[in-house]
């Protein structure tokens, strides 16, 4: 008989078969029996029927608790009903543990309960659509990257300096050198890849130390830093567009279950995977300002900017050439407008906020290091980053993807904290 | 005219083309100059003819320093003399930055030198192969993994507990919930995740502060955790088998020029790709005895036991069922000898030590308990570890693999810190 995975069993059809996994849900009706039955690839409900199955077998069934461990024999059949769907015929069930009572009911439960039991509420079928979802977009990326020439080159976490401001950096002993931070992002590593490379990511964790309790905030997130020789502010834009024209068609490709179960608009989803919108800087702040905003020129969007901005659009839209005030100072400045600079952010549409940030990079070592001054940025512990700009400078561009923040988009989740297996927020370390 | 990696040269032989790099090295003989360019894809010989190039541009070429950045034209031929090879006659040169004299030169310089000057050291020949390796490496693991069903799981690198011991463990303030550490293993989280999805992996840094300095260790290192539900001792050994199979296979298949720059003998690492060997700890005691080890049937086995354990030995060898007092406290008793558990280890040939380890893990909440306790843990840390064989807890196993000392072996490098872009170790965290 043949071990199988519930997403295999449309090639088994009345065949006997066995499967392994849990029980998500039970109820009985006379002499018939309801298994709804997972294993981590899917679900089936299975069917016992009483004068087949035997007495004995059938009361033990019966008994079952919600997320028991069981292994099933049995067929599998068309659904009668339900086109598309299949069930099981039970012949046999050996128990392997009754569960105790399960904590996660059908009940609404609190955010904080939830997430005190998030090694146990992943299990739900909302939080495993999207942790399949979270594997299907990081796949997604590597391999888009992959055949874009791109290779790994992964950043340190462990940094002696602070990529962008100090204030939310997590600090700690490093031996007997004194202090180090948790990196913040991988980008100034990566340009030293490219002169080795030629086209580098990575995609880690960061981290930030921001004592803010919002549905948007995390203090550990996955990022993926991607840095590429000879390649501009336009062509950069480029390749962001078509990473995330990719997932989509990824994710469309190989997660319908997963956007169903959470109930997605995949139509809409759809429709982002079209050329996407780009305006400037100057012309994001004149839109909304005669939207009723009162954002000014030299001001970065705030998070109800970018949702008045993508009102209406059916695809993401890029914002560049940024005033280099609120920019941060490795981007080139655009030589059609030295007070900007070659930047873009990315915002996804329907509210979702930013994804992306991107730049071309500041390439001239004298431009770069009288921003540094400007700046008051301590030199010497960047003595290495300077130096990629003395020994065969190259025109550069990278850009920087939030995991998470891209998963809320494509699952239709508004909150961050079921986008990774365990969040870390500002009150929450456990478990 | 055509944009062209170094690569994708033999496909455009005998037409004209652009590239974009820098000097690896030159040198000029009366009217012929020869440039080594690179571009993070490949080398290439350039040759430049006075009479053709034009005697200023001839003048001009012949000042570039090393690592000087330059756009090349120039028509692809096959090399005169090195069958498979390339060379690229040039026809036109542009200058992007002479670059200031290079401070890694070819005269020998000590590892300190080289390690602070990390961000230049990586455009070497050999550490340009090993970070190849390292990308391929890490892509094949996933490619793997996923043909066999695991999804990615990324674990959390803020804990608020210790895996494995906590004198080695990097500890920072997390705002007002007290002490944090950063994680050193995946594995106990890996763990909720079959629950949810069945088999899953992370693939991530972890962390050791270990006062040690040897060539094999690093503070910060990069961990593939995998972890299956319904996998049992025998079954786990057989994927760690076919996984290390399949990355040989795949370097094979994609970096031959890498392993030959790194002078790496191909033939030896040809023949891994063959069935492991596997020994019980008891059988490697008694073998590494009769070698003349003082090893005792208690004890772990030392880094000299592992180099001798494979002498001679083409393949990697499994050490498996050790005394539990050696192991840690999550792996299952052997129900055959109860003063053992179920795990292994995985000992890579030609001495580079061991590579992975695994086990499965004991699912009886009781057993669980009771050697935690034996082990004076503190048991609320680890309340949502236990909660796992509370609600439907089924047979299950994973292994860890060391991508760095994974990358020593294939490569043939006997420093790990060459195996990581950014090494650190306990004297040093720049840059």
């Amino acid at each position: 008989m043949c071990d199988l995975f519930v997403k295999d069993i449309a090639g088994h059809l009345g065949e006997e078969v066995r499967l392994k996994g849990w029980v998500r849900n039970i109820r009985s009706s006379g002499k018939l029996l309801f298994i709804i039955f997972r294993d981590g690839t899917g679900e089936i409900q299975a069917v016992a029927f009483k004068p087949e199955l035997g007495e004995e077998l059938f009361e033990t069934a019966k008994k079952l608790s919600l997320e028991s461990s069981l292994i099933l024999k049995g067929i599998p059949r068309k659904h009668q009903k339900l086109e598309g769907e299949y069930e099981l015929s039970i012949t046999s069930i050996e128990v392997i543990q009754y569960a105790a009572e399960y904590p996660i009911g059908k009940k609404e439960h609190g955010p904080d309960f939830l997430l005190s039991n998030r090694h146990l509420w992943i299990r739900s079928s909302k939080q495993w659509a999207i942790l399949r979802l979270r594997h299907r977009i990081y796949y997604a990326i590597t391999e888009y990257l992959h055949s874009q020439g791109f290779f790994r080159f992964d950043s340190p976490i462990l940094t002696p300096n602070a990529c962008e401001g100090t204030t939310t950096l997590f600090e700690l002993e490093y031996f007997d050198e004194g202090l180090a931070y948790l990196s913040q992002s991988g980008q100034l590593y990566l340009e030293t890849g490219i002169m080795s490379l030629g086209r580098v990511y990575d995609f880690g964790p960061v981290f930030r130390a921001e004592r803010s309790k919002t549905r948007k905030h995390l203090t550990e997130f996955w990022m993926m830093d991607a840095e590429a020789a000879f390649v501009d502010h336009e062509e950069n834009m480029q390749i962001q567009e078509e990473l995330i024209r990719y997932i989509i068609r990824s994710v469309l490709e190989n997660c319908l279950p997963e956007l169903n179960v959470l109930e997605r608009d995949i139509d809409t989803l759809r429709k982002a995977d079209a050329p996407f919108k780009r305006m400037t800087h100057y012309e994001a702040v004149e839109y909304l300002r005669a939207k009723g905003s009162e954002i000014t020129h030299g001001s970065d969007l705030g998070a109800q900017d970018e949702v008045l901005l993508t009102e209406g659009s059916e695809v993401p839209i890029f914002i560049e050439r940024w005033p280099k005030e609120i920019k941060a100072f490795y981007m080139k400045r655009d030589p059609e407008n030295p007070s900007l600079v070659l930047g873009n952010d990315l915002i996804a549409p329907e509210g979702f906020g930013e994804i992306i940030g991107g730049s071309q990079r500041e390439d001239d070592h004298d431009m770069l290091l009288s921003r540094m001054q400007a700046e008051n940025m301590p030199i010497e512990p960047y003595q290495w980053f300077l130096d990629l700009r003395k020994y065969g400078s190259v025109p550069h561009s990278g850009f920087g993807v939030g995991l998470e923040r891209l998963i809320t988009w494509m699952s239709g989740t508004r909150h961050i904290r079921e986008t990774i297996p365990f969040p870390r927020m500002i009150y929450r370390i456990y478990p």
